[in-house]
């Protein structure tokens, strides 16, 4: 990354952090649960396209793909895991994720990445099943580990 | 619109539809009242920025913005509004989603053509401004008619 990429991407993250300091943890934990609602939703007509459960469609998978990758980069920048949002109303986010932020912060970002590599993988059933894999792959590793069975 | 456009759309909603169509009412009201959260905290620092509470930064807008056109036509094609999800969860929708839902689906369509133009408009503070007050006004005409109190 060059010096000017960082800077600009830290002035969008500082900025995201402001706008949404003032955010109660409660509202913080709202905000990330209703993010994964609204995610899986997306996920389970696509994960059903790629079983052969549902016929593909490249409109409706591209759709909920815009979706995911979408959503899939704002919980972090949000402040949606800040400081103090361990408590404040009932959630199943690990106590790992405060405790070792920066592994989580890895793992989320895996998650982003394929996240975002899912739209253009979105118009062919074969390549939208493969890029599925790879991004259930980074579900499953922070679900594995950060969230509450 | 044109025949083939037509049936494209009427393709695109059915398979959506489907999709949804195994979600219970009590899901059906997560989903939307999920979608309508993280709708509603990108909305909070588009306000600040327009009203000058908050520094204009153009990628930030534009994050809040897409996320915005994203989710603002999913929660009709979803199904989230689906019958028999007047009950089944606490929610705030009126009885009048469901009693006269043209006009609630009209009005909801006002929202998703002023929400899909803010993107474009994201990236300059004047233009923000003039689309979040015309966005402004299609929350407020769904909200007074189809939100209760």
């Amino acid at each position: 990354m060059k010096i000017h990429q960082a800077l600009a991407l830290t002035t969008v993250m500082l900025a995201s952090a402001l706008a949404f300091a003032q955010a109660k943890p409660e509202q913080q934990i709202e905000y990330r649960k209703s993010a994964m609602t609204v995610t899986a939703r997306s996920m389970g007509p696509l994960s059903a396209m790629a079983k052969g459960d549902m016929p593909f469609n490249k409109e409706v998978a591209t759709r909920h793909a815009d979706v995911i990758a979408t959503l899939s980069d704002l919980p972090l920048l949000a402040g949606a895991y800040g400081p103090g949002t361990d408590k404040g109303a009932s959630h199943k986010s690990d106590p790992k994720v405060w405790s070792e932020p920066e592994k989580f912060k890895a793992a989320y970002d895996k998650f982003t990445s394929a996240a975002k590599a899912l739209p253009a993988a979105a118009g062919d059933l074969k390549t939208l099943q493969l890029a599925l894999g790879d991004l259930g792959k980074t579900c499953k590793g922070c679900h594995d580990d950060y969230r509450m069975k």
